[in-house]
């Protein structure tokens, strides 16, 4: 059937539809969600059909198209294009196995991720299989299957040296931002270690937002094999390139209800590292109260998983548990945060001695799985390598490759509006609760207002006497500081006794 | 935060969504689904958002709405409207729980079916309840809450008879249009009929579409009340009021994987039986091979379950499992059935004597279980309500309460495109496949082209010579008529040997 364009001047940034009159689509028996086939020329696209009641939204005769199939068949408002009828993609009757309880195999996900990635099936399709992997559960095989699939669905960062090295934090820590010490301190003992790190989506701030503080994290490929190619690494986000690109639709899913199946946990971080082409890869699992992970049976459990999962994939893949209980690092929110590396990185004595500690710890363990260092030894290799300011170093060359913004931490702009929360009674800090401190730095901006944050000047076992500061609030605005500051009446973010 | 509104000039015809700058969004720290409150003078509306990221689409300090939204608001475009973040309804908890195994109460499941009907939950979150409903199967009492709760959540037709009949058939036998003989045979025994139908999803025809030709079938809540005065009942489209409107919303979820949890089947039914406050109900389960039920066993099981469910709402329902093994009537689609029942009620000897009999013995037996007829007399009663015009008079009655459009059998239009399948050899029929004839006469144009369908010459078990006609096929334009013969290639229809 010819159809005239019409254009609806909307990007749906989602699953690729064409909207017909509802008459028309009668004429060839169309049920919504089925799938035509636009031919012009020599393109050709497929995408789901939604139907108009009106006349007005797309009149008989003609199909409604978005941007998206716009571009992919060079069409325009006004166009002819030819529609014909075509079968629901196989994906579907894989998701529907997987629902009755079959386990399914590497070719069956690779191609329900594969038509995810290029939005051939609709949200409420892929909802059915995210349900169905946290109704079912998933196998182990599955799990590696859903990891392999994500990874060949996008592109990867492919690199000469035989050892590249990752490390992957899961979360729930204000502040802990272990990945800016120890990537510097890693390539400069000579390793490769190409880190893409995600944005915040629900903590203060993510690797990639403080790293923007300093330099730009925005990325093309090029760009990122490039700066590779100068300094060994690289500390860019990810999302600016396609690395397992079907993660995020996923994730947008699972959002609403708050849904995560382990197995898709596991597949989406390991996804990415293979992404990366890693080959020995360090997990910290942050586990305490109020944590992301507060069991420790629990942390050992998906430890295990984590390094079952990268045996099965070629990554060597080592996990930490390690205390999770408060904040690390004194900064919370980006500025505040790449203050607190750039300190710790020139030897500044304002650094906070507990991010220090880890980031050596982590980075410590990560050269001796690499050889770079013996056994016993990673740490003060380690340390060495911070004290003798080679670190810092490394950090500037990474920085300037990628495009420097500051060259001073002087120059890191800090939110003007404060207030000071000070301590109502003597006492020794028992708590800080990891979820509060979060929630308060994000309502006074973080981690779009990037000056916004929290700075805090005690930690847990700290002593403290009535009317010391315990930590400053950050806002760019009065208004947002006014709410930073209600939100404080509604939680006990630090607990002296 | 006050936003200005922008007309989006488009219905979405489902959830109700607010569409903000990403910039404007991430001030509120607002999530994909998240929740948010507009405000306009005395007027307000809980929405989910969504983001544009570019100006051109909705630009920073302005919130673009749909049509849904700006009606309920009273406002259009440029007005200023009050934004404020809202929680997501409690019914997003309860799908969660019943996707982790729990069992939902009335009050929660009521929750969900009313955030469903008021457009208040968006498609992947629904998606969760109905993919949870199948994975984890539905408990009798979660059956009794779900319809319970579509009823509740829609409107009723309310009558003063004592006693108020109905009757479903579960589909997927081609013709079968007993409805319409049985509404007839009851409202001139006296009693009370309101019968709403649905029109046809994957059949040639459905009762309203049949019905149709005859006469309107779009009546508002106070035309049925109208017709129902003047003639004790109706046969109207359901569709047109708004009886049980959740399941519409369901339906067109499940459709994509052909998901139908048993439990959902059930409520979707008995809640438009409750919504009519029917107190007797006979409930048709055709068998056989190629119909919707093909085994003896599965269809007990069924039955049990509609006597079950109708007890615990309090509606008598009785279950008789027919012969779904061929086509029941000579004519498929709209106007060839509307004329086999026309000829039926008139005593034409043209009229399908398996028709007749089916719909005698559906009265019979409503007959009976309403007290009409003494046990064992129904069938005589309802051959007598036939035989003496009176079920011809009352029918035409209905249609001229309803609007009558057409006063003739000889007016109703057939397709005028003819082809007529010729025996190949001689033999007997020994099965016309359900499945295989609905198809053919839904590509001739069934049901939107109401002309269209088949016309069956032969049923199972007759005898053929070489070059008889089995059927002949009906269209409105040439183009429909010759896919419908290049159908038949594919398909063996009729079986003779």
């Amino acid at each position: 059937m010819k159809l005239k364009v019409k254009d609806m001047d909307v990007a749906t940034g989602e699953v690729l539809v064409a909207v017909m009159n509802e008459h028309d689509a009668a004429l060839f028996d169309l049920h919504l969600a089925d799938r035509v086939k636009l031919k012009r020329g020599n393109k050709e696209v497929i995408t789901v059909v939604d139907f108009a009641e009106s006349e007005n939204i797309v009149p008989k005769g003609s199909i409604g198209l978005f941007e998206e199939v716009l571009d992919k068949l060079s069409t325009k408002d006004g166009d002819i294009v030819n529609m014909s009828v075509t079968n629901k993609p196989i994906s579907l009757t894989y998701i529907k196995n997987k629902m009755d309880g079959k386990e399914l195999k590497y070719e069956e996900v690779r191609e329900i991720i594969n038509d995810t990635v290029s939005n051939m099936i609709t949200m409420v399709e892929l909802t059915y299989y995210v349900a169905a992997n946290y109704m079912r559960g998933m196998s182990f095989r599955e799990t590696v299957a859903l990891t392999r699939a994500m990874i060949d669905a996008g592109k990867k960062i492919k690199l000469d040296a035989k050892i590249v090295v990752d490390k992957h934090c899961i979360g729930g820590v204000a502040g802990n931002r272990t990945t800016m010490i120890s990537v510097p301190i890693l390539t400069a003992a000579g390793l490769a270690m190409p880190k893409t790190s995600s944005r915040s989506i629900t903590s203060p701030a993510g690797t990639a937002d403080t790293m923007e503080i300093i330099a730009n994290v925005n990325l093309s490929m090029k760009e990122i094999l490039s700066t590779i190619k100068k300094t060994g690494g690289c500390m860019v986000w990810g999302g600016a390139v396609d690395l397992a690109p079907a993660d995020d639709t996923i994730i947008n899913i699972e959002h609403p209800l708050s849904i995560d199946a382990e197995g898709q946990l596991l597949a989406s971080i390991m996804a990415k590292k293979g992404s990366v082409s890693a080959t020995h890869l360090l997990v910290d699992i942050p586990v305490g109260k109020d944590a992301k992970i507060e069991s420790m049976k629990e942390a050992k459990h998906l430890g295990r998983q984590f390094e079952k999962l990268g045996k099965a994939i070629g990554i060597k893949t080592k996990v930490i548990i390690t205390d999770g209980s408060q904040p690390i690092g004194n900064g919370i929110g980006p500025a505040l945060e790449a203050r607190d590396v750039m300190w710790l990185l020139k030897g500044d004595k304002r650094a906070p001695q507990d991010l220090r500690e880890k980031s050596i710890y982590v980075s410590g363990l990560l050269l001796e799985m690499c050889g770079k260092a013996k056994k016993g030894r990673g740490m003060q290799m380690a340390e060495d390598i911070i004290g003798s300011c080679k670190a810092y170093h490394q950090f500037m060359a990474i920085a300037r490759a990628q495009g420097l913004k500051i060259k001073d931490e002087k120059d890191i702009y800090i939110g003007e509006h404060t207030y000071n929360y000070i301590a109502e009674k003597s006492g020794t800090v028992r708590h800080i609760s990891n979820k509060d401190i979060s929630k308060v730095a994000r309502i006074a901006g973080c981690p779009k207002d990037k000056g916004a944050g929290i700075y805090l000047y005690r930690h847990k076992g700290d002593r403290v006497e009535k009317g010391d500061k315990l930590f400053t609030i950050y806002a760019d605005t009065k208004e947002k500081l006014k709410f930073a500051k209600q939100t404080l009446l509604e939680i006990d973010g630090v607990e002296i006794r």
